[in-house]
């Protein structure tokens, strides 16, 4: 899985970064996921990696329009470029629905695909064989939902030629070593599955914190994630702007990563004050406010990309 | 007056142009107006030499997206970067009302300025000393209204120094003439106003079709104008499918503008199907099509500016 970040500021898009809209990708399953759909999300689109006949679901934390206000261009435009395409799920907070559909009773688009939306609230929003999504909300001036994807955790694979080695015949034997039960050979043998299974993959986790204060719920739900994506609109100096706005300066969020076991932090939607190089605090110093307290922090960039390795158990644990 | 394209392709984005958009600047006044608003409008804007605190006006054509979706973002936005604006007035089709509340209600956005939205019909639209707008309904799938922006005649300036030399005493008799009234020196020499007064400017005439299908009602809107900006979505081999979209092709507007007796023409909402340079038929190929009926015709790019000379008239006429 690879985050890729079409969209890393807030409030307004600047010439250097667009409102808020990240791209979660499955490069095996040839899909992706979007959270949040700024204004000009599908433009950016457009020189990214990503395809828009591939946007599988689009989950949306907020209401306020740099989250929001580029979702039914984008959704009329994956219906005009690619006809009939493949289904799509949408999720999204109480008033979406609403939303959706008085901007199309207004200015009618006709979408040749399936759309779902699905309004979220805490707990399950999404579950199939290799996943699950899950959302709490956070702490902004409106609802805003942080949702965290979990991979399910993969069963290793069956190792065939040690059965052969062991004298177990191909055939239902095998279907019981691999569920991992316990098996007698004719001749008297008693064999456990366990040692004829490789090592179970485990999941992944991401954590999406949408707008939020660092609050206990984004806390609890990025709980020993692989990466989290938190917000760090202000620097801890203008920690009074941040809490006006229901923001979080970098530090709280390095804080909050630090206490939630979190693997890796990555920080996103940057007020555009800190840009100006030549000014007395910096995109570095922003980054470097983070370190402080999570050594493995990146900030976000349009574009950049953030791959979410599988970490493989060690025999032992 | 100057005219700059923000965004000249129909639909939906594509990396070369961006969906409606078109700025009329009013270069001694330091404001301009903006006519349709589709997503990326504001974004454009950032790369434009428009300034969004000098926006005065907006005008939409009608409520398809790609006129549309760049709207609620760049009143915001106005709002975000310049705090207590200068008043903003929005004018569009039944339906623009019901729109901007329900999207304001959902996604409430704080505006700082006072902002008048009017709903428009068939006539004048706006008037003041200098301009009058007036509008036609077009025919689009939707209700789509064309714009005819038209400054009014400038009475000559007063030429002092004749009036001077003809032994006018300043004062009262200054105004009479300028007024072009008669007088009558204490000599008894008599003098007519018209002397006096320099040629009066006449005024400059823009028309905007908006999206439409070639009709009478464009026509005469853009009767004698100085510039008509109308939209070639396709090219005449593609006639088919103008029709079956409301759309125009590049010789109906250069038909039409013939008959209309417009002194030039620009085209623009561009369907991608001829940007490819490599195909039989490229956008050289359209500009020709409309070329051979009105020679004087550009076709817009995004960025890409038509100023609207003042023409002056003869001593004759």
């Amino acid at each position: 899985m690879i985050v890729t970040f079409l969209g890393t500021g807030s409030g307004a898009p600047t010439t250097r970064r667009n409102v808020s809209g990240i791209g979660l990708r499955f490069l095996q399953a040839g899909k992706w996921w979007l959270f949040d759909c700024g204004e000009g999300t599908q433009h950016q689109l457009l020189r990214s990696p990503m395809k828009i006949s591939q946007l599988d679901k689009i989950f949306i934390t907020h209401l306020h329009g740099d989250h929001l206000y580029g979702l039914i261009g984008l959704l009329a435009s994956r219906s005009l470029r690619n006809g009939e395409a493949a289904p799509l799920e949408l999720y999204g907070p109480p008033g979406l629905d609403r939303y959706f559909r008085v901007v199309m009773e207004t200015s009618p688009v006709h979408l040749q695909y399936p759309l779902q939306l699905k309004t979220v609230s805490e707990g399950i929003v999404y579950e199939d064989e290799d996943v699950i999504v899950t959302c709490r909300i956070a702490k902004h001036r409106v609802t805003s939902f942080a949702y965290a994807v979990t991979e399910k955790e993969k069963s290793g694979a069956f190792q065939v030629e040690l059965a052969k080695q062991a004298g177990v015949p191909s055939g239902p034997l095998y279907g019981a070593l691999k569920r991992g039960e316990q098996i007698t050979l004719a001749d008297g043998t008693v064999l456990e599955g366990k040692d004829f299974v490789g090592e179970p993959q485990p999941g992944r986790k991401i954590v999406f914190s949408g707008d939020t204060e660092p609050c206990v719920a984004v806390r609890e739900l990025a709980s020993e994630a692989d990466l989290l994506v938190h917000e760090a609109t202000y620097a801890q100096r203008d920690k009074e702007l941040a809490v006006r706005s229901g923001h979080s300066t970098a530090q709280e969020a390095a804080q909050l990563a630090m206490e939630a076991g979190v693997k890796q932090l990555c920080l996103t939607h940057f007020s555009p004050r800190y840009e100006d190089e030549e000014g007395d605090f910096s995109m570095d110093d922003l980054l470097a406010e983070a370190r402080a307290i999570h050594p493995c922090t990146v900030l976000a960039d349009d574009f950049s990309s953030v791959p979410i390795k599988r970490e493989r158990k060690t025999a032992d644990t």
